[in-house]
């Protein structure tokens, strides 16, 4: 099926996660996994967090950032994908000069 | 961490699960899940397949298609995103006059 983002409600959320600026988001949800759209402006950032009942695939659609691990720091820009695998903790933040937009997916850990 | 596809060797693949001309991808897989950037020329499909053992969530970089459903047909484009269900059925097409280039998650279901 087909998740058509533009009748989601946007959220928008404040020091998410302990970062910087807000956090813009639309977000499917269903019992397997979740799947968003998420948008960060030049500055904003979403703060240091462990997955630990799920883990994260995002696809950079736009904008540059940097997003660090526990052990590296990544560059992002368009078309970058970064995988934080379950347990892994991660941050994500916009410090270029356009939004940074990017697609992610959080399918759920088996229990 | 980052996946670089640029470093994952391409693979092409002729009438992949039954579709016409050729599926080209790249692929990283792990315990958890594949994580893919595909491609589909003018007139190729992906056939109809069920997922079994895990499910799929389709982002669409760029070009036109269709993906058939059980119960739907969809036509994508650029940012449109799909999702297919554990243990639901689906198709990729290409009938678009340029390349359709996805980026997709297949986290595994639990056994």
């Amino acid at each position: 099926m087909l998740i058509h983002f533009e009748d989601i409600e946007t959220e928008v959320l404040p020091g998410f996660r302990g970062g910087e600026g807000q956090y813009i988001r639309k977000c499917f949800s269903d019992e397997n996994c979740k799947i968003m759209e998420g948008k960060l402006e030049p500055g904003s950032s979403i703060g240091m967090h462990t997955h630990t009942e799920d883990y994260e695939v995002i696809y950079v659609i736009t904008g540059n950032g940097t997003i660090v691990n526990e052990d590296s720091r990544e560059v992002i820009k368009t078309g970058s994908v970064s995988y934080c695998a379950p347990g892994k903790t991660h941050t994500v933040i916009n410090d270029g000069n356009d939004d940074l937009i990017f697609f992610a997916v959080f399918p759920k850990t088996a229990k």
